[in-house]
């Protein structure tokens, strides 16, 4: 996934508008040095062709660049790049944010995949589309990077049906008409079905929903409804779990037999320390 | 702090840019509804001014919207809105996690701001520029919301010497010589020195810094340097304290006397729950 | 679908980025007017939303705008405005050009989707990414007022095996396994599998692929698949027809038994006439 | 013309803002190929720069790419691009598209300049404004690569009195005060009139107008026109015919006399046919 | 002519991306106020539509705004606005320097015009495209409103020959042949030819040019070339005298016969001085 | 100071946008060529690093170029790029016109610095946000070329107080309380208040603030107000000398004892004369 350069342009911008004060105070921008940035702990990489991409563009040549989406132990080199102090300082902390911010995500993400595969190697992590506003592109290449993948990408790829929709409708509880309408309308899509009670997953699944997910249900719950669904000869319906879904409890979930864990966790993950050293070359 | 229309556009479309194919293919768009947003739990609010603007933007009537920076209790009311499903359900989400999120980021700094005056009455609480990615004009709106102010816009608005400054200048460690050469650059500045020794705090004291800025130092050691300071007529130098303050050890660096709690705890905190209902009129 | 304030300036500044030369050479700016759309022709409108922000954005006054999506008579009023001359004339061909260039699109759409659901009422009909470059949102909704739904927005939102994909994989006939496999990525997202042979057809609906695109196949070759596969219970494999549909053929292809068709065409629809009077009030 | 790199950005962000998910799925990006771009028909080919940076910036490497404005026969190469399979089918369908369109326009321009040629050599074929929203930079560019020029750029650059502005004036038909009016406010400029009757084209003859169109006249209309006129020294005025021109009819208006053909079909001329092979390296 | 949306939010964001920290730390944001702009000396305004936008969309209400283009005496009434003391100061310099620029500009345009027209009354004064980078669109609008038009828009909407183009040419001093071409190319354009000596001059107007462009020649000189040029029946060639022109030397080259004076002079004008007052309501 | 690509791609769109029919008539566009830019005087060069991207990203190369913030000597060779006789042309006027306007405002900073350091070598001039619109961020760059610093990036960065501010506070005379607020507010920031008396100058000075600005006061003024504040031990306050500062004056302003001179005077700065040498290769 490639930010494009106006995003390169706005992340820079955000530090360096108007230069380096400090730089220009001290009148150290010529010298020539090099810049280290190392894991300070087991990480998995996101961020390193956006942090190579802005030091460029800043004048700074990157020597060596860890790929996105590689597990890589503390004390890893991640990224190394020379150029002048101007350079190197004016990236330093956008580089260094950015990385740690996006390796976060992604961290958290491989520790739920990692948590929930350990007990269902096949199951599927996807991350919801709660992501920080303004990173939404940004934060799913992390998620991926971690080795998850979208649920909705926003509201206009995927057909989900929600409670809040039903209201609307003529007969909001007849959900064979409702179903029926949606894989009418949309033949190519599958259909995803949100319920909220257990008589509403079975009567989703009854109405041939492609996916049922099962919003806050507790792991027990969950098992129930795996084990009330008789799966159609594609596989469908997919059993969703959704809700609260954290690198503690994803184990159970996957447990209980969800197909898929949906999870809005990751967005929100501390960021990982990543260690930089400046020096003159 | 007033988002652009380009950034109300940009986060629209992160959501809605091809429209809600599940409302289109319900064909529900057309009818009347009403969307109101409540609090979960306690809060400081922020986001409602964009929240209102998107959903405007998308054809909605806003009928109230609490302001920022506003604490509420839970189960208060904080946006209310009319429109057409189209409307509302295309604004929903995207205005729910901004809100959950800014919120989130406004009522941690809130936390952490009440926990240190609740010792030191008087004491600053700055964050640092550690946003996420693309989102730092948002960030900043929020930490000021919940109390707190802007450490260092970007490497523009502020003279901070660094460690990593240092081995580019010829007397790396004449930092008498160092401070003087920035206060002649930039009279008008006040020059920020970041120490990580209790040593080098006290000489940036003595070479007339404005700013102290005590890195990972443990509270007894800032208690130290504190005592160890004579301030100046003008109340310089101020004492920051930095590096891995939250709302738990606030209170202590409070006691040990700093002046300026540095932190960039807010900036990760996890959204509040807001409540969304939605209904047809 | 709502275009961003930055795509009503941009489409605005096309035409006029330095203002209207003649209508300052004249001196006839300040004098009121009044501007009225009328239809040529039979048509189904799309752009009377984005023509009235336009010419709003220019000070005019909207009187009157039909709904984008709405199937008018020839003579039929779909806009009208008033304002100073200078307006009106600033928005003239601006508006009218993309009125008559979109309710084109939206127009063959119709005529592609009546032409199908004359012979089968519940065809499909979806519309490629194949739209002009920098038009795609425009371009959608108007295929979408026309009656018909999106195939892929992007590559990002959607499964889509081709035959170009295959070479690179290990084994590229293994069509079992390679759909499996995509079904284990992404379990939520439907599976699209392009064929260009009757044999790879049949073995994409056995290995239970979701969607089954018969590439530039012939309207008897479409029938023989449709007669050849047999359904699952929830109606997949859906068929697909694409390549070459146009109003003039979709009705064969419909009676061949495709589930939808897939096209092009409306893409580049000539445009329809759209007549302007502006008259002094 | 050069397209901003924000364009480039534009157009990319349309098919791959979030990636390619069956490339992910298959998990094939790593792998090397090589794309070959050929033409299906002889064509006039344009679009070759802006997928040739389009490809670069996903990171594929150009081997060749023929010029834009070349006519190249059936099976002619016309780019060649190798870099990784995820590179490859991230610009395939955008690279392809691009210049299917935009040699498209340049090859039916090239039509009609040929038509109108073949009769009169030195006649001008220029196009008009009413190109689709949002390509009007393409569009130009593709109707030069075709050997047509620009009518006007829009509103700014040009004056051009027509019909409509006439009503707002005092003297509506004063031809000859309206055209020494627009001479004195821009005497460097030239003073285009469109005309809907002889009676206006001579009057706009005789009041020194420098472009006199002829809306909409049939060629006998246009050649009695040209017969009417009587040039004066510097070739003033020019005689151009507009409205429904097109490949069929471009000689006769040619034989007519015209000496400028103003067009807009163009702009919607059907895509040519461009084959795209990728395989594996 | 409108400046976008973006270009209001570009303006705005020079100054108060991150809000007003001093009203911030005064805390008096939501006390009400008034603002009012006058004029300190005698001038031409530009600015006041931006300025009253840029206040609009900051919150405030804008209570009068004198017209672009009026002639205003000193102590005259610019502007008024109301609102709250954080939209009043988080506008009051971006709007006082954009309107004081503006109409310097403006005002040294009225008076090159002013001062050629006292001699010559139908003279014509166009601006070159030296204006300020970042600025042309707003810098035209200001020299319009001071009475001037635009000499070129840029590149593209205008052909003018200079010496610099010849030598790249088959036959560099062949100015027939080379204005037979560049009138074969576009006949709709006027040709224009910059000459740097009196027999170029003679040579131009020989071989049919529309307008020729005196490069730096002194009155004296532009009268001879006058005198010696017959002008054609249409008032063709159009005499421009450019280089060096200001409102001190206009009148004399408006005595010398010149039909345009070209100049770059108003885009460096010295703002003219506007009064702000701010009161609390 | 990096401009984004967005700018230089901006920069380029305001003559260049739809190309160069000059260049594209003569059909010259393919020939090589080479340009050379030269100091028609002694100058402070600023604009070269945008003017090298600008010829770049139109496909020339850059052979030399001279640094920004060098100074040169009159007939000095500034910049030196070879191309087609298309790229040249095409970034000829727009690079001239971008290095003599920010070169004319580095020049005339280094010309106040000069005046103002001759007197007094360590006195700082700071410019103020007064730029032309839209050019804020390469103003900048070009005052810090010429030696000067920025005194205010914008509202967000610094805390001023001005006499506009007091009637909105329930104390508007208390100074003591004022500033005493605002640092208690924003400690590590220096506290600036602008005075119009020689009594508020002193009040500020015992109110502690760190920058006491002087308002348009004469040298002799000036001269009193230095003399009669003590300077606290770190060097507080700084006397800023603000409005009407020119390079005639600076030097009196310096002699009077300001530490700071505070000038809008080279934002609009008379371009400096660049020759431009064009010729074929």
């Amino acid at each position: 996934m490639r930010l494009s350069e106006a995003d390169i342009d706005r992340v820079l911008e955000e530090d360096i508008r108007f230069g380096d004060l400090t730089v220009r105070a001290l009148a150290i921008g010529e010298k020539p040095g090099r810049m280290v940035f190392t894991a300070r702990r087991d990480l998995v990489l996101c961020g390193s062709d956006e942090a190579s991409r802005l030091l460029s563009s800043l004048g700074a040549s990157v020597i060596f660049a860890a790929q996105t989406g590689t597990c890589v132990e503390k004390g890893a080199l991640l990224l190394e790049a020379e150029g002048t102090a101007a350079a190197l300082h004016a990236g330093w902390k956008t580089a260094q944010t950015l990385m740690e911010w996006a390796s976060g995500v992604a961290t958290l993400t491989r520790e739920i995949v990692a948590a929930a595969r350990l007990v269902a190697p096949r199951i599927a992590v996807v991350c919801t589309r709660k992501a920080v506003p303004f990173t939404r592109q940004l934060s799913f290449k992390a998620i991926i990077a971690g080795g998850a993948e979208c649920h909705r990408l926003g509201l206009f790829d995927t057909i989900m049906l929600f409670d809040e929709h039903r209201p609307f409708l003529t007969k909001p509880n007849d959900l064979n008409a409702i179903i029926a309408k949606l894989k009418e309308y949309a033949p190519e899509r599958a259909i995803m079905v949100e319920v909220t009670s257990e008589a509403d997953a079975f009567g989703a699944a009854d109405a041939m929903a492609d996916v049922v997910q099962l919003e806050k249900f507790a792991p027990d719950m969950v098992a129930r409804v795996v084990h009330g669904i008789k799966k159609r000869v594609d596989g469908r319906p997919v059993i969703a779990a959704a809700g609260g879904i954290t690198a503690q409890n994803a184990g159970e979930y996957a447990k209980a037999g969800a197909d898929t864990l949906v999870t809005s966790a990751p967005f929100y993950a501390k960021p990982v320390d990543i260690q930089v050293r400046i020096n003159p070359l």
